[in-house]
This record gives C-alpha cells, sequence and structure tokens, in this order.
C-alpha cells in the first residue's frame, strides 16, 4: 500500500522546506507542495522534521572480544538503532590471519540474517596480505559487495597490522575500488606504556587513557595518511578523537589527499575525567581511542562545522557493566573497549549540535546518513530523501525533552553511559524502505525484515562519478 | 501556464537523481518520478542536467572605475548571465566618502530596475564608518534588504578603507546581521611597488601582476580573518587567486573563525604569462588580485573540492579592450581592472571542473548557485531545486563541446579573456521564477523582467537557523 | 694600568671554561690558563662567571610620552645598567614628522654626551619616508654610525606609521645597510579597541591588556614579515610577547626571511593579572605590548632555547608611580606605558632562566649580549670575550641570594616591577673598556665616561661577512 | 715542545678574531695578541683560518653491510679525515640481535685500536630492547663511555627495530643519560616499493630514490619527534634530506621537544638527478636516504642558517665502485648504500656554505665541530678554540681553488661523489692534541695515535649544566 508523509519539514543535507512525500513500493515516488493521493495511508508529520534515515557506519554487534562477546547483537542492536533513527549499519566482520577472508563473512552472515530488522552491510577486517588474501579480495568486492577495509594499527600482537600491510592494503584498494578504514592508535606504544603501568601497579580504569595519549593517536592518523597520499588511494579515518588527529587529517585533505574523518557522540560530549569515576565505573567509559581532555571536543566540533571531519558514527560495542566490564576489575588492559551508543546518536548529534547552534541542520544529515551513503557505496538508494530513493525515512520530533537512560534504551546492556543527560529531540517513527519499524516509539518491524546490502565500489561512488552519468 | 520538465537529471548540492519537475506561478510545486500533469508546457530535459539557476554573488555592472564605466549594463550584463546559466545577480553598490549610503543606493536602483532580465540583489560598499553611516546602516539592511558590505583593502586613496573602518564594519555586521566582504590585498604595498615600477620605466600590463605579488593578498587575508574573529563576527574573501590566502582561511576556518572564501574561473584556468602577451593584448588579463603563477591553479582547484572555498563568482566587470583597456598602453597602472565572465562561469566550472573529476557535480551546484544563496539570504527562494523554492532553473546539456569566442559571446566587450577556449558543456534553457529567459539558446526574456532582491540578515539565514524552525 | 682577572669562569655564547683575562689599554690582549703579568692589577674572580658585559638594544632614557618625560635619563639609566651587568644601551632616537632627522639626532646627543656612564648608541625611529628623509639616511648611516630604523605599527595618530613607510623604510634599510626594527600591534584595532572601552565606562589598568589582544601583534608581526620578505630586507620585531607573534617569526625564519625577535624580562616572567591589582597598582604594569596570560611565557622561553627568539632588551621606559602613573588614573588610556628593568635584565633571566634550566649559560650570554653585538654593528669590539675586544666585563656570583626591590635598586623610580622577587645571581664587578665601573656592588665609574658608538652597517656585520674577511 | 701559532684568524662557533695560540702538553694554554715564546715551534697562520679540529658524528668505517664491508677502516678512513680537516670522528658499532652489546663494542675497539689517527668514540646501535640488553646498558655508559645509541627505523628484516623498541630505547636513554639517533625512513613502505619495483623489471640505480621517497622519511621523523616528547627524552636524526624531515624537526622544537637534526655534504650539493647518469655510474650516488629532488636543498641550506638543523655529519661508508657497488648491477637493492666523503665535509661546506653566503663562518664551525661536542659528550676537550682544550687544530686556507678528484683524494675508493667539483678553501696543516697530522698537505701523524673518547653522558653535557658550574 501507498504512504504518504505529509506537511513534515524535509530536511537533506542541503535543502529544508516543507512538503509531503509519496512512497510506492518502498521507494519515494514524489515529493510535492500538498500531495492528493487516493489509496495512501496518510502518516502527518506536522511539526516534525522528515530525514533520510541513519547510516551508522561503525558498528560492532556480536562481536568477540578479549575473551567475551558484544552484548548487542544483530537483533538488539539493530532493533535499538531504529529507534535511534538508523535504518542502516556497516558492521565490521573481523577476519583471522590464516583463515579465508570468506570463512569471516559467511559468520557475518549466519550472525545477521534472520535477525536485523533494519538494511546491513559489512566492512571486512584486513590483518594480512599474501597470496591468499590477494587471491580473495577481487570476489569480496564483486560478489559480496563488501567495498571498505578495516585496517587496525592498535592492539599489538592480537588485530595490529604492520606498516607494510596497511600500505598495500590502500594500494590493493585503490585498485579494486575500495575505501581503507584506519583505527589510528601506534599500538607499539600503547603497548609499552600498559605494561609499565601494569608494572607499577596503576590498574584503575582511568589508566586505559592514560595509556593512549592523543599524541600517538595524531602520530598514527598522519601515517596512514602520508601512506595514502604516496599509495594515490582513499582513506576513512574512524573514531578521531583528538586536536592532534584532526590537524594531520586537515593537513592531507589541504594537499588534496582523499582522507576522510569520522568522529563518535561520546567524543563529543563526554571526556577523561570519566574514567576516574569511583567503584570502577569508570569502567563503563573504556574506549579505543579513550575519552580525551574536555577541550579536544571543540576541536571535533569544529570540523564537523567546517568540514574537516565528515560523518559521526557509533563506534557501538557494547559490552554489560555486571559480567563483562568487570573482567578487568583488577587490571584495566583487560576491560572490554566499546559501550552502547547506537541508539543515542541522533539525539546527542541534534540536541548537543544542531540545538546549540554548532552545526547546522543539514550538516546533520550530512554527518549522520548522507556522508557515509556516498563514501560507502550506498547512494543514492540510501542517505538522502529524493525522488528514487529507498523510503528510509525518520519522523523527528525536534522539541520533545527527555532523558537518557539504561532504563528506558533498548541496547541489550545494563548501563548507558549517557545516563541521565538531557536531550532535546527524538524519533518518533522510522520507516525502513517504506516499511514501518518504529511507529510512534513503539517497535513494529520483523526480524530478518532488514536486508544485505552489496555496495557499490568507492570509485564509481566516488564524488565526481555521478549516479546517471552513464546514462546521459 | 503551469510547465513540467520532464525526463530531467535533476542536480542540487547534495542530490543527483531523474525525475520531473512541476512548476506552477512560478515555483516548484512538485518533483515527481514521472508527473502526468494535465495543462501544462511540458519541457523535455532526457540527457540533460537540470540545475537550481546560479548565483553570480560577484558583479559590476555600469560600474565607473578609473575614468570610464564597465561596458555591460543590467541589460547586457543579465542577458550574457542568463545565457551563461545565471539566474540572479548580486551587484557592488559602491559608494563615496561623505555621501549618503542612500544616494548611492538609489543610484544603483535606477541602473538596473528596467534593464535586468533576471533577479538582482545588491552589496553595498564600506569606506569609512562614521556617525552619519551607523544611522544609517539599519535602514540599508531592514529596508533595502542589503545584507553584506564590501571593505576594500586595496585602491590606496581611492577605495580602499583604513584597518579601523574594516574592524568596525565587521563590529557592525555582527551586531546587524550582515556578512562583511573584502576585497584582501594590501593597497600600501602595492601603491610604493606600482609607483616604483613606473619610476623605472616598466609600463607594461605584465607589471600590472608584478606589482601585485601574491604574498601581499595572503597577508590582507590573514589580516582580515584576525580582525573577524576578534570581532566575533563573519567575513567573505572575495576573488581569492593564490595558495598564501587559500592558506589564511583555512587556517581561520580550522580555529573555527567564520570566514568564507570565493574565486573566479579566471583564477582556475588562466595564469600570469597571460599578461605577457604582446601588442599590448596583456592587457585584456588585467584583473585585480592579478592572475598568478600557474601553480595556485591546483591549489584553488583542491580548496574548492575540500571545501576551503566555498564559492565562485565572475567578478564580471568588463572593458573594451579598444577605447577602454587602452587607457593604459604607456601605463600598466591605468588600465580598467576586470573582464568579461559572467556568461562563462558555468561552462568554465563545469568543463574543467566536473568533466575533469577535480570537483563533483554536486560541488559544481554548491559553488555556482547554492552556497551563495545561503551566505547572502536568498535561500530557499534560490539556490535549490527544492519543492517550495523559486522555478530558476537551468537546463544543461552536458555533451555539447564548443569554442568559447568574443564573436559569438553576448557580453558587450569586444573581446573574451578565454577566445579559443573549448569547452563541453552549455546552458540550454534557462527560467527564471517559471519564466523563459533563455529557449533552446536563444534569448526570450524581457527587460525589466528580473526583480530586485531583499535579502535575509545573516545572523537568520546562518545556516544552523532554518526556514521553518520558527513554525515547528 | 693592566689589569688581570684571574680564576674566573669566563663564558661566551659559545665556550665556557677557567682562565686568566689580560687587559691593556682596555682591549683584552691575552687569556691564558694561568697568566703571570707584572704591574697589572690583579682581579680575583674565582668562583664567579666572567661575562662579556650585556648590550641592552632596547632602552627609552629621558624620552617624551604622553605629556611626561621618562624617569630615568642617561645619568641614573646608564648607573643602573652597569649595576645590572650591562656595558653597552642602545637607546630610541625619537623624531617628528616634518622635522629634520639631525635635530632629534642632536637632542638625544645632547640628553647623553655627559651622562653617561657606559658606552651607547641610538637608533633612529622612522615616521615617514619622504624626499627630506631619503636625502639625510646615508649620512645618518655614514656618519652618525646609526644602522637601525625603528617604526612603530600601533600608537595611532602619534608615532604610527602606515604599511607603505614601513615598506619603503624596509626598501631603504637593505639599500643603506640598516637593520628595521618594528613595534608589532595594530594600532587601528586598538585605537577602536581603546575608545570603545573607555565609551563602556571601562577606565582600569587591566583594560589596557584587554584592548590590545596577542592576535592583533601576531597579526602585525605576519605583515611585518612578510613585507621583509617582499623587501629582501631584514628586520627585528623588538619585545616579542606572545606565542602568535612567536610563529610568525618562526613560520618567516623557515622561508629564509632575515628575521630577529627579542623579547624583554618582564613577558618571561609576569603575567597580565598584574594588571588587576588593587589600588591602581595595576598601573605600574602597564607595558605595551601588554603582559599577556601567563601561558605565553613557556612559549617565550622555549623560542629563546630554541632560537625562534635571539635576544632579550629590557625597554627600560621608566615613569613614577606617584606623579606619572597616575595620570592615568581615571582612564588607562594615559597611563604612560613602560618600566623600569634596565637594571635586573640579567639577575631575572640567570635565576629564571640558567638556573632554572630553561636555557643555557651560553645562551644567557648570546641573548643578552652577542647577538645584539653583531646585529646592530658593535662586534667584535662589542658582545664577547675574545682577545682584541673591548674589555667590557661583568663578573657575576652565581650563587648569591637576593631579593628585588625599589629600596635597594639604582633606577630614579619609586617602584621595582619586580618587588619582592627573589633572584640568584648578581654581577658584582663591572669594567667598561677596562675601566672599573662598578667594584664590589659600588658604582665607581665617572659621569660622561661612555663614548658614544658609531655602529657598522648591518649589510657589513651580517654574520656571513667576518671581521678579518678582507685582511685575509 | 711547545707550539705557538701566530697571525691566524681564530674562529669558534661565535668569534672570529686575530690571535697568537699557545699549546703546551697538547692543550691550548693561552690565546694573546701576539704571545712571544720561547722554546716553541713557531706555525705562521697569517692569511689562515684557524679553526677547531672537525668532529664527524657519523662514519661507518670498516662496516659490514649486504655482504661487503665499506671499503675505508680506521686507517684509510681516519687519514682521509684529517686531511679534510676533522679530528674526530664517531663511529658506529653495529651490533647483532641476541648478541651481547659487548661483543661488538670488542669487535670495534679491534677494528680501531691500532689504526686510527685521530681521536675517535663510538655509537651504539640498538636493535632490540631485552632483559639482557637492559642489565649492559649502564656499564656501556660508564664504563665505555658511550652515550649514543642508533636505532634504525628502515632496512626491514635487517636493521630495523620496531617501534615498541624505539621508544624504549628513548625511555632507557632518558633514564641513563644518553642521545639517541634515528635513521628515519619508512622501511615497511620502502620494503613493499623495491619489491613492487623489482618485480616490474624496474632494476636500475634511480629506483633506489623511487622507492624512498621524501614522504616517508617526513613521516619517520615525525613519529620519532613524537616519541621523543611523549618519552620526555632526546633525539638526534641523522643524515636529514628533505623538506618534510625538516618541517617535522622544526615543528616538534618549537613545542620545546629536545630533538636536533644533521645534515650531509651530499645532500646539500647533490640531487637525484645524479642516480640517473649511465653506465650503471648512477650507482655512485647510492644513499639512503636518497639524494632529492635539487629544489630541497635550498630548504637544508636554510634549516642549517636559521638552526632548525645543527650539525652536517659524513655518513662516511664508503665501496668501490668496481668490485662493490656492482654487486647491484643488476638489482639496485642490492647496490651498498654510502660513499665516500669524509675528506670533503670541510671543503664543500667551507666553499658552497660560507664562500656563498649560505651560513657564516662561525656557523660553520658549529656545524663541522662545535655542536657535535656538546651533544656527544666531548666538549670541552674537544669542539672549540679555548683555553684548556685539546690543541685539535686545523689551519684552513680560505682562498685557494682546487677540483676536487678520486685521484687526489686520500680514501681507499676508487671514485668521488664529487669527481670535477671546484671548490675554494683547504685545510693545510692539521693538529691532533697538539701534535701534527698533517703539515702542509702532508700526511705526518701515525697509526694508533689516535685515542679512544669515553663521552660524558647527555645528561651532564646538556648545555644547560655547564662544565665548571659544580666548582662554583
Amino acid at each position: 500500500m501507498k504512504k504518504v508523509i505529509k506537511n513534515g519539514t524535509i530536511v537533506t543535507a542541503t535543502d529544508t522546506y516543507k512538503g509531503d512525500i509519496l512512497i510506492e513500493n518502498g521507494v519515494i515516488s514524489q515529493i510535492g507542495a500538498s500531495l492528493q493521493v487516493q489509496d495512501a495511508e496518510v502518516i502527518n508529520a506536522d511539526g516534525h522534521y522528515v530525514f533520510p534515515g541513519g547510516i551508522d557506519p561503525h558498528t560492532h554487534l556480536e562481536m568477540p572480544f578479549g575473551g567475551t562477546v558484544t552484548k548487542d547483537d544483530f537483533e538488539t542492536g539493530t532493533i535499538a538503532a531504529a529507534f535511534g533513527g538508523t535504518t542502516t549499519v556497516i558492521d565490521f566482520c573481523i577476519t583471522n590471519k590464516g583463515e579465508p577472508l570468506k570463512k569471516a563473512i559467511g559468520e557475518w552472515h549466519a550472525k545477521s540474517k534472520d535477525k536485523a530488522v533494519i538494511d546491513y552491510g559489512f566492512h571486512l577486517m584486513i590483518g594480512e596480505i599474501n597470496d591468499d588474501v590477494l587471491t580473495e579480495l577481487p570476489s569480496v568486492i564483486d560478489d559480496e559487495g563488501i567495498t571498505s577495509f578495516k585496517v587496525f594499527m592498535a592492539y599489538k600482537n592480537v588485530l595490529q597490522a604492520d606498516d607494510e600491510t596497511l600500505f598495500q592494503t590502500l594500494v590493493q584498494a585503490k585498485k579494486l575500488g575500495a575505501l581503507v578504514m584506519v583505527h589510528a592508535e601506534n599500538g607499539d606504544v600503547i603497548d609499552y606504556l600498559v605494561k609499565k603501568a601494569l608494572a607499577e601497579g596503576k590498574t584503575e580504569p582511568i589508566y586505559h587513557a592514560l595509556t593512549r595519549p592523543s599524541e600517538i593517536e595524531g602520530e598514527a592518523t598522519g601515517r596512514a595518511a602520508v601512506f595514502t597520499g604516496l599509495a594515490n588511494s582513499q582513506l576513512y579515518v574512524v573514531h578521531v578523537t583528538c586536536a592532534e588527529a584532526v590537524e594531520k587529517i586537515a593537513e592531507a585533505r589541504n594537499k588534496g589527499i582523499d582522507i576522510w574523518g569520522e568522529t563518535c557522540p561520546q567524543y563529543l560530549v563526554l571526556d577523561q575525567s570519566y574514567l576516574e569515576k569511583p567503584n570502577f565505573e569508570g569502567a563503563k567509559y573504556v574506549w579505543s581511542p579513550p575519552l580525551r581532555e574536555k577541550w579536544h571536543q571543540d576541536v571535533l566540533w569544529n570540523a564537523l562545522k567546517s568540514g574537516q571531519l565528515q560523518t559521526v558514527g557509533s563506534d557501538q560495542c557494547s559490552f554489560d557493566f555486571k559480567g563483562q566490564k568487570d573482567l578487568g576489575i583488577n587490571d584495566f588492559s583487560k576491560i572490554p573497549n566499546g559501550g552502547p551508543i547506537i541508539e543515542d546518536r541522533f539525539s546527542i548529534l541534534f540536541s548537543e549540535g544542531v540545538k546549540k547552534g554548532r552545526i547546522t541542520l543539514n550538516q546533520f544529515v550530512d554527518v549522520t546518513s548522507t556522508r557515509a551513503a556516498k563514501l560507502f557505496g550506498l547512494y543514492p538508494k540510501k542517505g538522502t530523501i529524493a525522488v528514487g530513493g529507498d523510503a528510509d525515512i525518520v519522523i523527528f520530533d525536534p522539541n520533545v525533552e527527555r532523558t537518557i537512560s539504561a532504563e528506558t534504551h533498548h541496547m541489550a546492556v545494563d548501563y548507558s553511559a549517557f545516563e541521565g543527560m538531557k536531550v532535546t529531540g527524538e524519533p518518533v517513527s522510522v520507516l525502513s524502505r517504506g516499511e514501518w519499524v518504529i511507529q510512534e516509539k513503539k517497535f513494529v518491524g520483523k526480524l530478518g525484515a532488514g536486508e544485505y546490502l552489496k555496495r557499490a565500489k568507492y570509485g564509481e561512488m566516488k564524488e565526481n562519478k555521478e549516479i546517471n552519468s552513464l546514462s546521459l
């Protein structure tokens, strides 16, 4: 059945205007000042913003980490995402050295297939480059539609790749049409500082932050940027947290290097002092890279405003405080890294960003949806509100005030990193390809309704090749 | 009568998609995958791009300069603009010290009223700040809708304002909601270098460039940026030509200063060597700031790509080679500054920018139209293709190849600065508020059809206050 | 009679070693491990440093300012200087527009001739460049030996020169072999901010600092550096106070521009909060540029260490608190700018710099003496301890601890800016051309013993033309 | 027997003056305007410069490399050094992983003991940090007087240390009082680029340069600088070749990081085009890092002038063209890296630096001798001409013109990298601790006369702890 969303204020990465949206067969077929449609379900969006569904380019659902597994899987994770205004997630498929890439991809399909309530895709971790990997990569891109590779510069002896692997991945990505993503911290220095801290009996959560100084995030970011320029390739720096890294990205962009940066809500509103909370509560705020001193927040906000950073992902990677985070009660290095964010991305960014005048409403849409769609080969099906695109739509109340709390969130974990934070604005209803997922703040979707997304190559979606250019 | 544009590829600053556009009463009322409309004139745009009409934020029509007057007035100038895909110009209203601002504004209304074939607005030059000026300014903004002020840091003893005037203008602009524009070159140094060159018998056109080195454009740009930050105000740097100025703008933006930069087609594709053409032909290429060494072009393109520069204006300021430019045949300092560009902005930027992969199609729309609409208080009526906006529309053939020439252009001058340049892509038809101005490459508009645009305050249009926010 | 200084630790800008120094006819004739000299007065310097006499390149003795005159003249000023380890001062000769330069120079000779107890030279202020000035300049250099020109970018309508004057001064200096010195603050912006503050009833001393923000010192410094590069000339930035200015100097030096920077003791150890002292005491700390926020001190120290700043002058410019500073009791802009420092330069820099490990002992000598000698055409007669040089020598006790106080200092003013500050190290005895000026902390010199110093051209003394090169 | 050097122009890192020098027991005992000494050998230095003997902080004598051994050993190498004005070399003692450090040190003593004709010391390569190494290090410093450690960031799988090793070395160096030296290139990226080039059949010498781009020298330099700041340690970057590396060093120094940079004559006067010489002659110019494009030379000269680089070493590492360099005739990666320079350091730097006005005469002494003495714990015995110091002295004719050639040089190799280069200035006579080594351009020294130098800790020699400070 057709649907028509009436009287809302439609917002894209560029435009803000009043209009009605007609949805047919899951696709936006018409936008008009006042559409008169027969036989359509009418949704009144008066007084609301109508946003393109969010794209979260950075999630870790049901991911093994440090002997445990993230609490939210593709069921609870995507439901919570939908509550939070997100209609697409791109999850990191973790590979193991020496095993076929397809094995890991198969596992990720198995985790997600019957559970996801919204559409999803995968990034692929590259831990090594050898003949087997080189043989598999073309099929990963062409058959699986996985067009982004993740390389870790940290987690020594676990996930960390050496510089030659990173460089080769950049070379291969350029050749094959993929975007390389890096976790940019110097794992060697961290490894030394962690061992030193533990040897000195420094075991509390705050030492997680103190053993991962911002200088070495800046260093690794700069190193990856230099490699990208040399390889004439393309790079996306995940979870940028600090001034040093922003500076390196800006420098590289000014030189014309094809480099993009993502930050996360937690780095925009929380800071290092949270790790000092008593009773081991600091463990709730253990991310890698860590939360930084408060002054870095201004730098991050400003980089979003000026366009030096381009996306906001969640880095969803949730663990219970009791039973998971407390694995590290006597040793900060054993605290599982990460937190529950997937549901709060829109609310925090809208409330702290748009409402406080730090970014514009259009920039909000760009960083939460449009830019990721373009970078990761989902545009124009995803990432905007335009005729011909998927009807992934969020109806958003910009005025409601509420308090974030674990008691009311839909993630499977026993705490919220933003407990007690007052925010203005909340998604009210969410459509995925024209079907209800959230209706008036209630989940009405169904498990497995989300489709796996084969994504276009970076080379093809890169902004200067436009969708219809071939047809002209 | 309604019009419907069918089968085109609609392009905004964000989106690129196939769709039909319905125009009613000069406004876009509907966009759909396939609109079936009765009683409408049907325009087939198959195989064409459908762009929002260009906004040229930088023109000098019928402007007195150095004892002569620019050749193109609001008649020939706006006709040529329309041929070139531009549907709005914002012209600089030049004031004289000691005279009421309203006197100059009145003159500009007189020049334009019955001539302009497309819509237009005015920027206001500020040459001094005194009690009279302070008294007049609120009315300039509120009654005239002139919300941008131009200050010259060059042209000593003629247009140049001193630093205190610039600083005060920034303070007033912040208070009143206007955007300050600067011509950023150090006029004192130029004045000395010009006198020295002439004293040494160096009279040829090339000395125009050599006496205005890029370092002092960078210096003046940086100075204005510092003032803007101190005054917590907003700045738009016109006609940025060089690496030094781009660097200063990027630095200021990285610090969160509200500063924007414009470049022009001539700086993107021509270079200083043109001023050395024999037989005084170099005079055709005398702009201020001057054309630079070729390597600066890459910096400018890259700044458009990375977002460090945000707009491309024409700085249309045309003089005949015979009879005007030759005022300086024995003295480069007497060559009238400027050239005919207003018609070539789209073609050059599309051909050299989009076709050569330096900027994306969406960036093309942003820098030629959308960004100027937002910065100068014209959005959302102008600057995009969205329901509710004015039907200022360009139907553009991206594949036609042609050669720019004075013989075929519509500007009133006897030469083209781009004579012989081959370009791909050309506006075919142009609508202003739904009415034909150019139809199949023929002018079909009428004199005086263009309306004067009262523009919104910068404070209100600044992107984080969106159009419908109050109504929610 | 010969003198021999025995057993001291001789320190130059490079070397530190034990040795004896023989002085004959006011000149160092021999240095040895253990000199056995007949008929010589023996001075035992065991346990002391033996430094070259300090050169203070920045003093204002008996200078008219704001309707009053600095308290210390060439008598009290040079006596205090000698107590402080300084054996040469270079004072600023202030000119008036429209009057011959020689008139001002004559006045300065009259002020100094019979008073100075140590050697002295003059810098010449340039307020305008016109035919008269151009005619006089060669003789100023050749006959008067004044080879450094001072240009003020601040003090609007009083001392301030416009950019064309500054640029022309740089051009002339290059041609004639002089070094241009600038007071780098943007006087236009200051003038506006001062008027605005006063109009708002903000009259206390702290507003002196708040109306002269560091950004516009950085701006003016950068502007002067750009001019210097363009003119291929040479520049010395006096009294650098802030990070912004240091950054501009470093940038220019990295580009190969011939630019040098001086800071002063007050900026290294005092900060902006001093201007908030109650009972108008803040007026004691009114310098231009003003004291800055404390964090700038680290930047200044570090710039001395890394060589981005090269000298430490005093900017001696003393006024009594009662009767002079209080001219501004109801209006901060009427407080005479400046303070008494000439006596404290060595003690503060040694105690806070060398003793605290921020600079080395050799750097101490370089920034207090050697570098100024080389830049201002006094080397090798002055500025080092080497055979053939003038016996301007300071015997310094590095271990004595004392407290700076107006009660014990020898400047003519009624307060000390460093009242109560504990320092380690003090000059014990001072020789000027081999004659006692200070002996065991007592003044034993005589008025008028100081000689006027005609200085060598910058072009000739520039370090790559060495003293004996012609004779080889 | 005493010696007296008469009538020369004595030059130190600060001073230039005429004077006589008395030498007793190998030490400078007296300097005077005109010394009358009985029973002394008189050396007439009229018309000559008298420099402190050069210190070459970067040599590889009799070093195994790539299956061969450098041609010059401690005999031919130190004789050639002396001809070139150098009286002290510090050679790199190469260690092997898994073997005791003392084993390598023992080998180096054996190589040098009976051969060196001038004094010498060792730097120690650190390839790994483990318990054995940590146990040995204190004795290396205290007993052997080896107070500088070298870490390679390049030569993957051979000499390259990982980042954790570099970081730990910096931590240990800080603790123990040593200076860390790095070869800063990213070995991982080089390794990939070399394999790729060879796989593509690119085997000529020029590919040595093309597979080691300057960007990754800049990257590694920046990385090491960040580590140094974090470890609060001290770093010396050897053989800096390019703008990217200079920029990183300058940035770090501006932040107060204790970092120093060395360049070499070959990078100052030769460029990448030399590697394209036909008939495999390009192999003569294979250094690592490689020669760069010519424009980098200006950056290096300017960095010496402005103090951003502080020393000039030779990186002496000589191989015959026939029989050694030609190991790589079919594979550039097998060409032994390095060249013969030890003899030409003074001549090239004086002729191209001082004579051409790029650096001053005093800077010449600083970068060839004094700074190295201070950084590497040899001052004040070495590195200057001052009473009490070793009589390591060079008598230098600044006016003689000659042509560098393998036919006349004293290094054991069959070619000169500077063949045919005309230079002005040459050492005429050289004294080591008062004894003749070179007399009137003839070698008159004896094998084994050179003494091994135990060097002071960096912590103690760091400039702000001065030699006699404890005795005061």
